[in-house]
């Protein structure tokens, strides 16, 4: 078993830690500790909220989330000999919840979904669920069940929502410069475009005074994939991946946080996964000059592990990127047609008793395939969900007989 | 083995057949043929084009290929008893090429992948390969191999491109209505935003005169997919799986065509699959009423067969909503994202000796699967595309080796 | 497509071919046909009995089955520069049952499994069912339902039963020297140690005279597997395939035959398996002095193919070495320990409605696994067979609800 | 995470820890401790031996291990409310190695395979292979290599070898007589047909004095798998199976231990899985008078879960019953045609410069599959071993090109 180089004490907050996490991406924030190339080691993480989620059945607290916050990482871990150009090679050995502890910070024993309300970062299906809703986890080994969206079971699909290097100043410069000209085309817009530098809320390791506003001014927010892996939220990330990320400055600078205890394809309600803290246990090396070698220009690539769950009976979903509601027509728009085909389960769901948000937190979480399947055939994208059946206590599939309509409860609501 | 209910001889063009099919949608197309709920049969289909691609070294043919002809649908089938707001439900039990004839149609032995030009409909990546090529494939029962791009062979995922039932006179009306609408905000663009209603080149079956004037002037082009199911070139539709559409016209007339031996995920370079004439055998049922009672207000569902090719182990490529040339950032695009994460691996995948029209050839038609993996991250949509390893000859992994260059032959090009 | 080097006329015996096959192994049986290593071909086969057995609701047929006729194989085909100390690489592009038609032979749209009389060399559990019973399946693309086994649906994992190389007369001297001792020792057994070969019902192809005469005094009984492949029932030889064979004598005389559309291990009731004529796609290819070089002294090896059913949740029964009528121990006996895992899953299933002939026929044809699970532990060996769920139409897993009774039909039963 | 109601200090002996375990099958070992239907949580073990093997380069420990002392289980756990005829629902929640802890005891960052010396048990190829060797394990998170055998690394496929319930005083009285029935076919027997209870070395909880003294008289060995589960050495019983265990005494009195981080079908060399001391987590429930009702008369049954690793691409070697050796021909014996598979796959990686031993203790540890394949074609069982391709880091399939031959180092030897 490995040695554990980053060390969360879950009562505390990323702050108050021995040595801190941090929650932006700049060049700046020193290492953590420092691994060298085949080196095995655990690091331990907080949720992405930093615990601001209770185990509890309101969903205020989903609602007044504080953005500013996220995501709390932990990190950087330094690779000895990494330089730009190279590819970091990570292997992820084990992941899971925090051990052997139940309590009150995700991770020990639960975990969360959340739907986030429109004025607050809102989803994927934000215009069709503009509140806040939020469903608790029980967590059974790789199983999952929820108090909240009763008849389901599954296992989990667990991985990092959010591991990456450190971008150079370089590449952090066009970040902001990129992010700030999407931000202009509409600034009002709610919820935003995208995230610009805060202040507010910064964390950055051990860094204090001028450094930290340098951070906090510069510093990318986590929210985004980019060029250095970041929050991809790829649910394949699973035990027994190989990850080649690109390296940007000396030592690589690793960071990673926000674990998922599972997760559907496309964290469809923002806060779609099983989000939990937990631990992480990875192996390192590197391909020198991988990058020029390989033809790796912009994000990392990565080989899945052989321990996802298996799941082969599916019920598909799919849509089009057509409004149908006002019947209008956009040209191979493959994130309309996915949210097509998302809402288009969710309406199927609600014929056998689910609230709709009972299903789009399902969706959410649960370990759904979401494809592209069609992206040429003018002017109609066309993508599909996959949803397993034997997520479902009772039988999902359509049948002459009809669906198995039943009370089936009620997510967590905000007063 | 079921009865053939609507023959295709491949030595003859769709439109001289003793039954001819159609390749537009209308409601006023004739069934070709009638079955009952309950019964198994076997439907005959010409390749999409009807034949005007060779098996040959050039790819003259693909660059000057008449898309008005196209898809060259089989049907439609009327099934009794089905009326509106019907569920009918259809088993894919089996297809394939064209059973023991080696000739010069497409399925006949062989199969072709190609990449259209800009000038002609274009494809995913036009803005990057602008220009008309192809590739030949040699069928191997269920494995296939290219000439033109050595050092793969794989097992396909056969499956039919284009199946549907035929919209009612309102829901076409809605089509054309959408469409024109769309057409209109860049008319002169190429390629077109969508395919307006043609005349050139409209076959309807056994209609003529003012009938066939009719369906000329309002059928809709069969190119995308829509609430009918349609082109939905959807890889998973193997053997085996049970499709769930919804019934628009009394007696559901439903067609189908487009057979792929295999297809890739988006087909992304528009003849992207290896496409054939064939045979599929089918099963048809009813859930009367199962459009209200599942809540189907739009596009189909389906459960997806058993007989998929098993590959388990891929190699990952990642791209995000970000134009990384001009540095310039789109909003939560999943369409752009998976383009990035297709010139991904096309640059990867030239650093082992294809050039990046055989890698783009490649993963339109190799069985790779293209995900959504993050849709809520703003600014950014990430989407991920898995090439199974075990398609290549050789060890396409990353290592500190390097990759294994070799000379790897060259695609079939325009003269 | 590839070419039909063996043809077969369904209407006819297989001695009324224009070139017969055989029903014996041995070395002088002269090759049908020749082809070349990197040809592909379509061989095309009788069921096993040259149809002895009717679409019918009888056992009569089984019951009173000749044997000598068995197995009747289509070959020998003789690949040209094959040599004794060879491996024969032979790859099974595609198979299934006899293409496009209907009517009285195995295959036609039609397969059966049978429970043999103990009187007529029994089964698996002749002990426990010692009487001649069917089910007839009726076959839908790669599906297949019975009337004598209601509530279930299956895809079929279809292969040859029987496939091998010509022994050299040395081998065969071998075979029938061991098997005639084991036979010495009890030979009055019913049903018998071994087959001897026998006189009656033998076919060599187009051979007469002294030299039929020959092969039926010496020609080893196609039944069991041995070291030239044979008869070995191995079910995951399906479609994609590679296997390597032992080459004996030159030219290797490959031949094959008794076609599965379906198989469980072991195929337990002797004619377990859903028993159909039809065609097989091969390729073949030599690696030279293959056996030497890859120390292969006794059988053949393969690669199975990527095209098997998935299923992936089994309910699995276990036995352990005991005859527990008796509560007598037997050492380490795998044979005996799989029996009882059989015999479990009979009783349970009969729980459910199901007479323990139908389970006994399901347990034989379905797409079951059976593994040797402890063979070291004195005095028990261990053995689990793994029954997929989705077989059944109805939920067969184990609840405190108890199990769904039903009227379940019955098998086809001996007059 | 469930609470520990059994717990190993792994620096102590089972016998001293503050509620021991135990070593031998006897209704009267007292409970541990106590849980309830629906309860959940944790166990904790020490490897089978009781830490007799060493994380070193010599296996005299494995020649001298003290077979008496084996298995160190823990448990009885008593189920409230549970009773004979019950069914005892137990799933496998989780479990692994000892969790954050390197150290000496097996299963603290590493765990071993040995092949037993045929006078101390031998195994399944004892008399091919009759000295001690052994391997040593070092564990990556779900992976592991072996200084012993380079050129290998697999994902664990981990499981508990031995769990189940306490005979009665009249089943115990069933296994004792027909086992030494068994032993008195040939008492002189080396390896012994079976073991008898013994005295020495014998552990039962907290038992002392004349009650400690009947179990060490009565006591079953825990060697074989019997009706109440026990050493099955099932691979498959992985996280997330659901087991039913016939249940024999009041509160059923559940042990377990044996844990395997990864074992091949059969765990071939005795002592063939990677033996490992660590933790297992469990829910419990009961179906009451399940026995009958679901005709569960001898063994348990169980249903696998979906947390196995995923290999698809199999090297299968195929075995009969025959003694080449000797030409001497066995009827319908599966153990030795599975003895035969492992020999041919034993000779097959020798080419490629393993030694015998090498390559013996691989196919006992790596996640292996062994099929019955042919158990009905008299006189000849089949089975074959399905061994997993992507286990080596070389190209271990046949090819024109010949085995990649290399030096791979050694196993541990007795000195």
């Amino acid at each position: 078993m490995p040695k554990t180089v980053f060390h969360v004490d879950q009562s505390k907050s990323m702050r108050d830690q021995e040595v801190p996490g941090h929650n932006r991406w700049h060049p700046d924030i020193p290492v953590a500790t420092r691994v060298r190339p085949g080196e095995e080691f655990r690091v331990e993480c907080r949720d992405w909220t930093d615990a601001q989620i209770g185990n509890n059945d309101s969903a205020n607290d989903v609602r007044d989330v504080d953005l500013t916050l996220c995501h709390m990482l932990s990190g950087p871990i330094g690779v000895e000999g990494a330089e730009p150009g190279d590819l970091l090679v990570v292997d992820i050995l084990d992941l899971g919840p925090v051990p052997q502890e139940v309590g009150p910070a995700p991770g020990q024993g639960w975990g969360y979904t959340g739907i986030f309300a429109k004025v607050n970062g809102g989803g994927f299906l934000t215009d069709y669920f503009p509140d806040a809703y939020k469903a608790i986890w029980d967590l059974h080994g790789h199983e999952t069940t929820s108090r909240h969206i009763p008849g389901v079971r599954y296992t989990g699909i667990t991985h990092p929502g959010l591991i990456g290097t450190a971008p150079s100043a370089e590449l952090l410069a066009k970040w902001n410069e990129r992010e700030r000209a999407l931000i202009e085309q509409d600034p009002q817009r709610v919820p935003p475009l995208a995230l610009p530098p805060v202040e507010d809320g910064v964390l950055a390791g051990k860094l204090t005074g001028s450094e930290l506003q340098k951070v906090a001014r510069e510093g990318a927010r986590t929210v985004p994939a980019r060029e250095n892996g970041g929050n991809q939220d790829i649910k394949n990330l699973t035990a027994g991946s190989r990850i080649f990320f690109p390296v940007f400055v000396p030592e690589a600078k690793l960071s990673m946080g926000d674990l998922h205890f599972s997760q559907g394809d496309g964290e469809i309600s923002f806060c779609g996964a099983i989000e939990i803290g937990g631990y992480i246990d990875l192996g390192v090396d590197l391909i020198k000059g991988g990058m020029e070698t390989y033809g790796v220009t912009t994000n990392p690539l990565f080989m899945p592990g052989r321990m996802e769950p298996r799941y082969t009976e599916f019920l598909t979903f799919i849509g089009v990127s057509v409004q149908h509601e006002e019947n209008r027509n956009f040209y191979l728009d493959a994130t309309l047609a996915y949210r097509r085909a998302c809402l288009n389960a969710i309406e199927y769901l609600k014929k056998f008793g689910y609230t709709g948000e009972q299903a789009y937190l399902l969706l959410g979480s649960a370990p759904i395939e979401g494809r592209i399947s069609g992206i040429v055939d003018i002017p109609n994208a066309c993508c599909s969900l996959y949803l397993p059946v034997a997520v479902f206590d009772f039988d999902v599939r359509p049948s002459v007989q009809g669906p198995v309509v039943a009370d089936r409860g009620m997510q967590a609501v905000a007063a």
